[in-house]
């Protein structure tokens, strides 16, 4: 897209009541809006990388058989008394509304509820099982303060997966199968190699959940590391009987501060007992259904990845994620059209190979146009400038690694490709 | 898909409390489940035929120049206080929440405020204008009543675009624009011939504003409409003096009830005045923002689809917006194994050739499968049987016109592509 026709500007200032690092980025490069503490919009750029990162959940989650779904923001009182979880005592981030008529309404935390009085249309038998089902939903949660930028929202996305399975057997087989769609993830994401599978308190149904911890220093979480093995303990769980129960040694842990990106649970029977979400089984029984939710906060990656990668020029997106593959710089010297004309056909020519590109062509200073480009953060500039063209080779950089080449055309698609 | 793993599965009734034809058929379909009145969940098959119409609506807006955002649910009260809309007293349909703190909020019913405030930080000078920004967003309203189904509910998508123009000749350029792209969208959401422009009240700063209106017997409007040049007025504004202006007789007028799928709207500097939203423009001279809101409905526009096309039998999706093109249907015999070997292999073959298909593999008797595909409604249905494996040509029947035809599978390929 024409950069002159993108509506956000950068900005040299965040709003001085923005602490958190990652929000301050994505501000002043023109991804989000701050309406509140802790409420975010997202604006054009802001809203392809979302988009981005949420297509490589969508296509993992759908790899392993999940159907998806939009369930509502409001929720209705009475399934939230069946489970207990009403109460502002049991559950203090709720946000309530209320009807005209005075009833209560709550703005969703989370779906456990409505999804499984819902599955109890769907699901009789044991032919209905195993089912998966997931959305990209909005979430509302009252926190007391809100200073994490997008990674602890009041409101804010989230991709929740939730597993109904036959019986415990099942259901491990699928959780082990989230956790390694999980890794895949992040992976995709450019997140793999700070991402640990993290050990964490478990609940009536299981010894442990599973985080996904991001290691990132401004972090929320503390947990220990073991580099080797690749997996990482929470501290809430780090006693010596866990240590011994996960084959760790105190000695080979290193403690670090950790953003978790995602989590999976095992719930059991507990909403299923709630519900009487049954089935029949093979012999005729009448059984409980065993469940899991799987839970990945798309704001919130997109968070840790602006506070782990970004440098001190700007953001440094992963070209997974990226809002664009190419940042073409277009500088005009004296001779104006001619360099304007060449960027103009090498941007046609993007366009028609398929790579996606932003093309600079504003009528603004060189220097401003390349701390734009370090600050918006995409993977590969461009440059074309009376200079290059005479060189007869385009100026490309890698955002990331700072190297810059000089390559003909051919070349440069082919790279690019 | 194998609709042996699709989650839902379809009902004789409806819920009780469901008056509304078009939830009542898509209840009963899987399409969508009622958390509350006027509070629905979309399901895989809903999900699908939301996406379509989402996508056909923001194609034609990308084309017109749009760029799309995703503002928040959460409404700052200061913002509102700007422009007096606030108060329950003057909007009855605010849905109000509080923080921690006690301070209220609101969940948005529009997005005038908020957008107008965020443009600030945007437009400065002619050179940014014009602009056009779009979302598709949730929308709260505090209905009174909700008993239109998912054509008036308390929480329903919306596509809303905003215009930044610099004065009312562009502004009224675009608006131009809008209708034709609007015209475009009814055409290619299969409800063309059904869907009039209508002249309704507008504001201070205009005589007229715009409906879509989409005939339909149980629409909640009422609609004068003359056939011929294919334009209508709103019951609201019929008087004389407004047939005279524009040119209409009231002998040539019918009344009809309908549905308003879309709305365009003059907001004049109304919102710009109330925020400080100006430009430079290329004297020098500050001037204020001129700006048009454009709204569809995507939830009304599915309601809108089912109630005008479905028949006794079911649901009717136009092919745009099906969720699936084709319904493969397996009939098996006594010789279970024959027609079961030859409907997969259509099956992979359609995959194949790009014709998404929901296969209807399930161990249940052929009466139950021929009514769920009418009720579902997708528009092609092939029937794979023992008959038709004998015969030598599958059956294909069309779900709108009940015409069957026996295709080899050259044929049938070839007129589904």
């Amino acid at each position: 897209m024409l950069q002159s026709q993108l509506f956000t500007k950068t900005r040299k200032e965040a709003p001085k009541d923005e602490v958190a690092k990652n929000a301050q980025l994505l501000i002043r490069a023109g991804y989000i809006h701050k309406e509140m503490a802790g409420v975010y919009s997202y604006l054009p750029l802001g809203l392809r990388v979302m988009n981005n990162i949420v297509q490589i959940i969508r296509e993992e989650m759908n790899a392993i058989g999940g159907e998806e779904v939009a369930l509502t923001a409001l929720q209705d009182r009475k399934i939230w008394e069946t489970t207990g979880r009403w109460s502002d005592d049991v559950v203090s981030s709720w946000f309530k509304t209320k009807l005209k008529n005075g009833s209560e309404l709550g703005l969703s935390f989370t779906h456990e509820e409505p999804l499984t009085a819902l599955m109890r249309d769907h699901i009789h038998s044991y032919r209905d099982l195993p089912r998966y089902v997931y959305q990209f939903q909005t979430k509302f949660r009252n926190e007391e303060r809100a200073k994490s930028g997008i990674m602890r929202g009041r409101e804010f996305l989230m991709k929740d997966l939730y597993s109904f399975s036959k019986n415990l057997k099942d259901h491990e087989a699928f959780y082990e199968k989230t956790k390694k769609a999980y890794v895949n993830i992040w992976k995709r994401l450019g997140l793999g190699d700070k991402t640990y599978v993290t050990f964490a308190s478990g609940g009536s149904f299981s010894k442990y959940s599973h985080e996904f911890q991001t290691v990132d220093e401004t972090g929320e979480d503390v947990i220990y590391v073991d580099e080797k093995l690749k997996i990482a303990v929470n501290k809430e769980v780090l006693t010596d009987d866990v240590l011994k129960d996960l084959g760790l040694n105190r000695k080979s842990l290193v403690e670090k501060r950790a953003v978790e990106v995602g989590n999976i649970f095992n719930l059991g029977t507990r909403f299923s007992d709630a519900f009487g979400l049954t089935y029949v089984d093979e012999s005729g029984n009448k059984k409980p259904v065993v469940m899991g939710s799987y839970g990945i906060g798309p704001g919130r990656v997109m968070g840790a990845i602006v506070e782990t990668l970004s440098d001190e020029n700007g953001i440094v997106w992963p070209e997974s994620v990226a809002p664009f593959r190419v940042h073409l710089v277009l500088v005009e010297g004296k001779d104006r059209g001619v360099a304007r004309k060449e960027a103009n056909e090498l941007y046609e020519l993007l366009g028609q190979e398929g790579i996606e590109t932003l093309y600079d062509d504003r009528d603004v200073r060189a220097g401003e146009k390349f701390a734009d480009a370090d600050l918006i953060g995409i993977p590969w500039r461009i440059v074309v400038s009376e200079k290059t063209i005479t060189a007869g080779a385009h100026e490309l950089k890698n955002r990331s690694t700072g190297k810059i080449e000089h390559l003909a055309e051919k070349e440069l698609i082919a790279k690019l490709k």
